[in-house]
């Protein structure tokens, strides 16, 4: 159960109801009139409460859970103990998601203006905004319908922010347009100078960044991760793409849909990206490459040249995943033998 | 000697005094009753000022040292200058520190809150805490007795915070709890969303995350860090735990008393991490992981299975540090041969 | 052509003056008279506009390139279209710099105090000086002519800050001296305490961290980079260094003039660096080392001892770039070999 301090749950909701919001088929025998009220883990979940099953590592967890209901994939279905009601889905962690929105949804903004906000005369913000303590919005700027913008952010001029999208505390955002319904968290910098320095032993000269950043709708983005402006043409970040904390997006980056960008991953300057790419954590990525649709790079990995779409990637210098692990195995076994 | 701008010096102290307060041990003929000043490097200190040897790269330092004291361990005296004061130490690093701190204490914290501060009605806030400028502090929120906020700190709703911790500039603290004599630095990021998204072809679903962070007393936690709270278990980090600039803690993740983490370094959601466990710079460690108490983690390892406790571990993936050696004794013997 | 909204235009200009403030030799037959009104990419630049020819990855792009003017490499003239106005530089890239500068200067610095602004009465703040909206300065800081500080910046007591140097929103600088002319990023952490922990069994004790950060002239900081102040000595950035994104610079650590650090990279405290070191994305460099003045280490590297002056060194652990490059080669045969 969430911290009440927190979080205010909704509900109670009937397991019939939950399961099609889920997109889960009840199971036969299921009693789709349970009441629910709350979702949990599986140690944690009582009776009148929902959890999931998705990584098979916890399944003695599963079969030892006194949860009311639980999400599990069709083929777990018989290490289920006895009594509990299972709803069946092709991706149970999604619809454990869904079911957890409808407990737990996002708190409703509120609109208005905290007296210490200091908003330039130019800017338009909806009056259904909410628009927090010591928030600063330059000139120009224009704020859409239910954004809500955390304590001392920081909107720099011309800036456009959609419907619905929320700025955590601290943030700052700059030289970009950004869609609906995104989730920027505390510390974000948007808009940032793009690292265009052309050396030389004369001393370094700064390239000016007159490009921008342009954001989709439905975009998450980690607390305290960096995304710079393009150097003339702009940086791009497609719908529904999920960035974790202090990742670091290049100059002219352009990201397709619903990539994933794990924690302290990076991705420098004009390399593109297609669609559903995922980089794992602490993944290096460098410049002026292609990656396609449907790419997975392994955690930590260095990609130095292309990758094609649906290519599975792992290694500095970044290969073939099944050659990285050829290459382990190799190493495994000089290390075994001189150990001996 | 620290700039007077920057840094207030107490003293001058009896060398006596302060070999007590360091747990170190006055070498035969040493002079307790030496008037110290001040503390200083092996170049820098002068006859009444103290210093240490540690890192032995440093031994000729110590042999050309004017200091006027010194604490070493009792293997190095035989290297000691002529008519230098020493004092023995199992731990000269520790010692020096605990004089560098009766020389430099913390400035004391001046209870306070400064008039552009904006401070929830229903916030208890201790009278002897200081409220730099531009905090904002939310619903419900408690400070306790000589907490000190930087400036443009921003704490969240019910957000809970022990007596005597300090938060630099620019941080953001929700959806947590923290102890006594904690030490945040600025720009850090506590309580954020963790990185939970349902991935899917239809779309991905972020997993809302109804789970706080718990921490105990004695925390460090390094500029620009982020620490996510828990999914619906909580995020945790024991008492006496230091943890360096620009580190990311996943949501759920465990960590036990007196740990380090260097700068950089990455924790993945659900893994749990015992007592004194040392992770160098730039670790990854992937999720749903156990760290024994007591393992360490060499500098840019990436961790994908558990470890022992007391284990030291190496590379990407990372196993046993002596089959690290033998892989890259080996590799270097590979480039060496080709190279001719 | 940039968005008016975030960047304002001068101009336009003769070819011939652009040639000249560009370090750059019209070549035969070029029209020095040619009236350029921006500069573009050679995909984007019309036939009033200025493009550059740097990596040869885009000659194709070159070849096909409407642009009216193009700075390039002489070698690199006889790809170019019929008709274009071509520009010999040593360096294209920089002369492409610096022309993008004559069109897209910098924002004037327009002195004056935003009324939310907290300034110590100790505080000396020039009056041409630009402080925004909720930035915070303490007791006794220096604030130099035409600096620019952003929204919600926070300048603690003591610090002095040159003519012409620009801080972005939300920094924090603290126990520190900057020159003139340096640019910091949204974010940055200048000052934060070393980390400098004493580990014991008993319990770990923090060292107090009493130097400076000592910065030099036209010195440009990256977003969210961190910049630990020293432990006794002072951490040192030489002039003209530029350090990007989500860097850490550790106590104690002096970095010479004109080195580059691209983002996510790390070094650690008391290491020295030479002039014009450029260290790529994600290093790690431990500390205590000399790294000699044009080194240049690889990508994701992990440097655990001394580099000479000018080598280049790869790998984790770094050793010399050729070298690398035979380990990676057998290791490609290995796993192609095993693969059949």
């Amino acid at each position: 159960m969430a911290d009440r301090r927190f979080f205010e749950r909704s509900g109670p909701f009937k397991l019939g109801e939950l399961a099609s919001l889920a997109d889960a088929e009840p199971a036969p025998g299921c009693d789709t009139d349970l009441i629910v009220h709350d979702t949990g883990s599986l140690e944690s979940a009582t009776g009148n409460e929902i959890s999931f099953l998705e990584n098979r590592k916890y399944l003695a967890a599963f079969e030892n859970s006194q949860a009311g209901a639980c999400v599990i994939s069709t083929k777990d279905a018989e290490r289920a103990p006895a009594g509990m009601n299972l709803l069946f889905s092709s991706n149970p962690y999604r619809s454990f998601a869904l079911i957890t929105r409808h407990f737990y949804p996002e708190k409703p903004v509120l609109g208005g203006r905290h007296a210490s906000a200091s908003i330039a005369d130019t800017a338009t913000v909806s009056a259904t905004a909410e628009i927090s303590a010591g928030v600063v919005i330059d000139d120009d700027a224009v704020i859409g319908d239910e954004v809500h913008l955390g304590a001392n952010v920081y909107i720099g001029p011309g800036v456009h922010i959609g419907d619905g999208t929320r700025v955590g505390a601290c943030a700052s955002l700059e030289y970009c347009e950004v869609g609906r319904n995104c989730n920027f968290h505390p510390g974000v910098r948007i808009g940032t100078r793009g690292f265009g320095v052309a050396m030389d032993p004369r001393g370094h000269v700064e390239l000016p960044q007159i490009g921008r950043v342009i954001i989709g709708n439905d975009v998450e983005i980690g607390a305290n991760t960096t995304v710079d402006r393009g150097m003339g043409p702009d940086t791009v970040i497609g719908d529904g793409t999920k960035i974790d904390n202090l990742v670091q997006i290049g100059h002219n980056v352009e990201i397709g849909k619903n990539c994933i960008f794990a924690a302290q991953s990076g991705i420098a300057g004009s390399t593109k990206l297609g669609d559903f790419v995922i980089c794992a954590a602490k993944v290096g990525v460098i410049g002026h490459l292609t990656v396609g649709s449907g790419a997975r790079i392994a955690g930590m990995s260095g990609v130095v040249k292309d990758v094609a779409p649906g290519e599975t990637v792992a290694g500095i210098p970044a290969g073939p995943h099944r050659e990285w692990l050829r290459k382990q195995a190799y190493l495994e076994n000089v290390a075994k033998r001189r150990g001996k």
